[in-house]
């Protein structure tokens, strides 16, 4: 095998770690919770449905590349919950490190797109990246409500840190799915699943 | 919510039983058997890595949607394990009713457009089809590779069943990756994971 071909295998292999990577959102059945393989597998399946409601165009197949490879960091850095303050304070740190060993995997023209799809991602300014994180930011809290708050509830979350979350992550890339969050938000005030704070 | 989202939105819901949808191929920490929203995002990864080798020139993006959807049928389905001829004579019957039931859960021009997508890679004619079927093929066989050919042991596989699929299956979309595929089965048959046979 040559050189190139036996560093793009490499990665592939170790790109298998992402099914070990869990998440704190349950899946539907509410048995266990998904892992990071799976939520990348459903944001790319998103995507392909919900990219008309981005605020402004976006090339689809760049955004969806965004989404299957956004947390192949966590491979190394693990995964930092959305509202535990404590680990997003070094999370930063620990992904860039994870970054360097992980993308350098690859051929180096293939590591350099890898790294700027992911820092795109992670800096949300252009369009593709917003949106992107919108769809990050939709599908766990799709699942949330669908398992009737299970994960929320375990945290004990109050519905004013999802509700500026979803200004923060949420709107800059689709007003029209940050409106039904915000209806999705209330119902699960009104169903006891956040606390109503 | 009005009609169109609340569609989609139930269609990316439905998604999710692809999590629950068990694989022959073990992850490598040989733990347990991957899933289809692992495969399918594990695929969707390779296809962005390895596309160079298309013996055609392709559309990724296409190429890339082609191998995140074509499991879904599963969802109603099952899997049908690669080397099951039983099973595998019913598949064809099986796997249309589910379409027609699950894509149509979405809009009818999102509808049509997955179930072509869909049909496009079944029939694996196109280049996009052909090289989606090398990914889909290649990935299970390296993963049997690296696990030591655990799932080839489990179902005593045999080599030509293996290398008449890598003709079949992998050799169309790309002869580069054939050639490697025949060296790992070669190296199995050294091993004792493939029978000689």
């Amino acid at each position: 095998m040559d050189d190139r071909l036996k560093k793009q295998m490499a990665f592939a292999l170790e790109m298998d770690k992402e099914k070990g990577i869990g998440r704190q959102t349950y899946i539907l059945d509410a048995l266990r919770k998904e892992n990071d393989a799976e939520h990348g597998w459903h944001l790319a399946l998103m995507m392909m449905v919900l990219s008309e409601y981005s605020n402004e165009p976006i090339d689809v197949s760049r955004t969806m590349s965004m989404v299957v490879i956004h947390d192949i960091v966590e491979i190394d850095a693990g995964d930092t919950y959305a509202y535990d303050s404590v680990g997003n304070a070094t999370k930063a740190d620990r992904e860039q490190k994870a970054a360097d060993r992980i993308f350098n995997i690859l051929p180096a023209d293939q590591a350099e797109y890898f790294m700027g799809l992911w820092r795109e991602f992670e800096e949300a300014k252009t369009p593709e990246a917003k949106f992107a994180n919108t769809i990050d930011s939709v599908q766990p809290l799709m699942l949330n409500d669908a398992s009737n708050g299970l994960a929320w509830r375990e945290h004990q979350v109050a519905a004013s840190k999802v509700r500026e979350r979803a200004e923060r992550k949420i709107r800059p890339g689709s007003e029209k799915l940050y409106q039904m969050v915000l209806k999705i938000i209330d119902a699960n005030i009104a169903k006891g699943n956040l606390i109503d704070a």
